[in-house]
């Protein structure tokens, strides 16, 4: 047998390991014959080392080198030697070194590669990369980044632990509940017609660990959904699930802000300061005209209705009166936007539905343009004193109804970061977003419905609006926003089981629906149930941001497409007759014959 | 909003706290109403502290107290106090005081539970516990059981870690690969026909990890299998995945014995000495007739064919004669096991179709009884030395063909152990079994199988009896057994493409039942593959022996029962017909009228 155990990997050689005799095993990344001497550069995942092949003093081996091609798997043993003067690579760790090789063994050849593996910078088709998924894990960049997904879970497990979390496995094969997300199912085969559904987060089961008194919980927790996907989507995920008993939202807080800030202390040596700002739901839609605000910038939103009705502009007296917004924000030196960028951003708020887009300029010691002309030199000075405008800034406004002016002065204050580089590479601004409405109004099934979970306890000094007001009802939930991600949910539950039953009519779902979804979990809370809430944090999105990438596929090591198939597996696939007979399911004709 | 913060819960106040005012929450365990001072054990996950109600100090709050139930959740605070003479309870860990109770709030009444909560010591019919599984915790067995799986899971996870093992999360939405058990299908919507299958093991993952130069990998895997169930099995589980690049199966030895030891240490205190016994398969059939077996105990089988055929004993002669299998163990102190014992086990035996169960007793200095009429004095101390017999042991012999006299010693042997109580609890034996042969013959099938998986490697030194006489192959696989269990299984992995296909092709398999099972993972190979191993290991397994039970369903927090349903949950259960029809799929309706 081949001897192919490595004394060294191929990033650990040093100035210091010079004149060793070693053993390196790895993959043939770059081949360079200089007439003489050929060079290799010997990689795996943790680095280059370069091999020497002299003709004169070994010309058998050399003579075997010249017959290697890339992604060959090779062993050699040789010597560390210094590399000559002017020769080493400041940019590799081993680049004072490389090694004289005395021995090589091949141990698997390779085809050529659809695309090349030893050049990181040339940009292969997603496509093709997934399809070759282990060879695009050679090129470096996923390998790094599922490194630091591992020490990221190690670090999220090691501190929960710390704090009393004990991890349980809730069950993958579930039951199918009709509220959120499309489920997907599992036939059974002991119980034809029957399924299991994969679950959409390990809800239920969490609430009734704390039913059952395991105090406080965790797991990442792997979850399904079956949805047109988004391209930050997967059709399955991980999540950080946990829940705790007899804690307040506070004792929450602080255990989620020391988890985050330990995980990327560990995980790639980031600070982040705690405690974490909060911002109540309606003042961050006041303030940012959206629930996950990216606090990396400034530009925050300003209301300026009642300027707006005094003003000589007859389209935003019109829109106060109707009773919609008139709000707006300041860019800083923004005066040097041109008319052909202001229609560019006034086509993109265009796409979400808002008509106009109005502008002024701070030039000449006053604002001036655009909607300038219909403002007393009074106003003017109001609108600069509340938006903090100085000498060559610029003011974006919109009117609207007060959801499309929030959303579109939103993706616009995004826009505008993007675009003139406000955002500050490693900078992370966490944000709690709270007292958010209990329900909201379903127009489509013309009933309220809630807004995070129907098993989220309202505010503890809303409770008396419940039959009155609903939708005026604050709920015991937050969310925690990262960079303007939604990094993870939870709420305080309610435990006491005929107040969620009452919700549950206030939802106007029947008995019979009530029976059929939450029957045995209504029953679980009658049995006497601690005081608990919970968490969710998104696991491959705060991976994401860790890695630094805006494609979760990156996060994955086996993604699928937007379309959730796997490249790679070719999966989804026909499946034999036999095992849909042992199922006794048929697939519906009509389709099959597409 | 009530106060339920606790100061301690209620398995930590001691001596030391006397004099403190503390506030406790949990559940009302016992009440005892002494006409006077109530008495109550608040309960939580850590523990029982006695409270103490008294009418005179506190009419109020006693008479709130008297309207408590079993099950009910409250929070109280109060002074701690040293009990009275003669009442510290030694069995338990607070038993040196009790609270003086000040303050007491209900936070959740509770109805009366099914079964009686505070009194492990009843047995409950296992259906009605898991249909009310998180009243089952309440009792406390089974949360220590799930918190030693949490702890064995952080002692994997660290231990792994710590040997640059990298996690990997492998999909759960995979391809159905019809080797091996029936898989869980998973419909697709957005391909109408094709399925997702629930991995039943990720060893095409992990082999793709090692391609993709991961170098070394491991997982807690959530794997899946449509079985019927056997009591050790669950359809969904737990596998400790590992694989590893340019090692040998020395080194996942090491690796693998420092990881047990490493989590018995860690999880239950108890130290595994290493390195394991190793015993090539051969040598385990001949020894104890099985591959798995439990070495807790002696009594190792001891071959007595050539006696046998020498003997007087015409049925034993007949079975040398045609080539079958005589052998016998001998049990210590035997000789006290009674006719009516003899004839049970025979019995016994007879169940694995066994003829006949043969004895022998050492009384009066010599082996008398049974068959020892049929040999002589020589003969019968040639027995007596080669299985070591002492006065007053019992000789077991069975003459049936090799494979029934091997299963029914290795059963007989195992009754026997358990019937003599020769089981030291707390002792834990463990054995690599290895040098298994590559091949089996399928007589079903009418040709030779993988005995481990089509991706194991031969053997090195038996190469070249692969296509002369491949059921002789030996391969390079180990199977790790824990006191009679098969805990982890493993081999050296083909990692030569062409090399992969020659064994698809001895394994009868046609080029295009290759390419439709496993086309792109030959491919993967031809691009470069490192020499790799791995092994898993059952986790579920694994957390059994560390609980000491023999039920997988007391280490899973939500266990399926062996018609594989989750009775709290009730799933599998019917799904709506448009989430079907938008899966195109129908239940056949033959069975949907049944």
């Amino acid at each position: 047998m081949v001897n192919f155990r490595r004394t060294h990997d191929c990033g650990s050689l040093r100035k210091q390991d010079i004149g060793s005799t070693v053993r390196l095993s790895g993959w043939v990344n770059r081949f360079r014959d200089h007439g003489g001497l050929i060079f290799i550069d010997l990689r795996d995942r943790f680095g280059l080392t370069q091999l020497v092949f002299d003709p004169v003093k070994d010309p058998e081996t050399h003579a075997l080198a010249a017959s290697l091609r890339s992604e060959f798997v090779v062993t050699i043993s040789g010597i560390v030697c210094e590399r000559h003067t002017g020769m080493a690579n400041p940019n590799l760790a081993t680049g004072d070194i490389e090694i004289e090789v005395k021995e090589l063994t091949v141990l698997s050849k390779a085809k050529t590669p659809p695309f090349s593996i030893c050049d990181e910078t040339i940009d292969v088709n997603e496509e093709l990369r997934l399809r070759y998924r282990y060879l695009d894990m050679r090129r470096g960049d996923i390998a790094k980044k599922l490194v630091v997904r591992h020490k990221s879970m190690m670090a999220v497990r090691n501190y929960l632990d710390s704090q009393g979390f004990v991890e349980v496995n809730t069950p993958i094969l579930g039951k199918s509940t009709p509220e959120g997300a499309r489920d997907y199912l599992v036939p059974s085969r002991v119980y034809p017609g029957s399924f299991y559904a994969l679950p959409q987060s390990p809800q239920l089961f969490k609430q009734l660990l704390m039913v059952g008194g395991m105090d406080r919980y965790f797991q990442i927790a792997p979850c399904f959904r079956d949805e047109d996907l988004r391209a930050e989507r997967q059709p399955e995920f991980h999540q950080i699930d946990m829940e705790m008993s007899f804690n307040t939202t506070e004792d929450l807080f602080t255990i989620v802000e020391d988890l985050v800030k330990y995980v990327f202390k560990e995980t790639i040596g980031v600070d982040i300061p705690t405690p974490f700002k909060r911002i109540p739901h309606h003042e961050c839609l006041e303030r940012y005209g959206t629930d996950k605000p990216d606090l990396r910038f400034g530009m925050e939103l300003v209301r300026l209705d009642d300027l707006a009705a005094a003003s000589s502009f007859g389209v935003f007296q019109e829109q106060v009166k109707v009773g919609n917004s008139v709000k707006g924000f300041c860019v800083k030196g923004g005066a040097d936007i041109s008319r052909k960028n202001i229609d560019e951003y006034t086509a993109f708020v265009g796409q979400l539905g808002v008509k106009g887009l109005s502008y002024m300029k701070h030039t000449d010691g006053q604002l001036n343009g655009g909607i300038a002309k219909f403002f007393t030199e009074q106003q003017l000075k109001e609108i600069s004193a509340r938006m903090s405008v100085e000498p060559n800034d610029l003011v974006f406004v919109i009117a609207d109804t007060k959801e499309r002016t929030n959303q579109a002065l939103d993706h616009l204050r995004r826009k505008v970061a993007r675009d003139r580089n406000l955002i500050q590479p490693g900078r992370y601004e966490l944000l709690w977003g709270t007292e958010f409405p209990l329900f909201a109004w379903d127009a489509e099934e013309g009933r309220i419905a809630s807004e995070h979970h129907p098993f989220t306890s309202p505010h503890f000094d809303d409770f008396h609006l419940l039959e009155s007001d609903p939708l005026k009802v604050r709920s015991l939930s937050y969310d925690l926003v990262l960079n303007g991600y939604e990094l993870a949910s939870g709420s305080q539950r309610i435990h006491d089981s005929e107040f969620q039953q009452k919700i549950f009519e206030i939802l106007k779902l029947t008995p019979e629906q009530i029976e059929a979804k939450f029957g045995f979990f209504v029953r679980a809370l009658s049995y006497g149930t601690p005081p608990h809430l919970g968490i969710a944090l998104g696991f491959d999105r705060l991976n994401m941001i860790l890695s630094d990438t805006e494609n979760i596929r990156d996060v994955v090591a086996f993604p699928k497409t937007q379309k959730a198939s796997d490249l790679m597996m070719e999966s989804p696939s026909p499946v034999a007759e036999a095992q849909l007979h042992e199922l006794r399911l048929s697939v519906q004709e009509e389709l099959e014959r597409r």
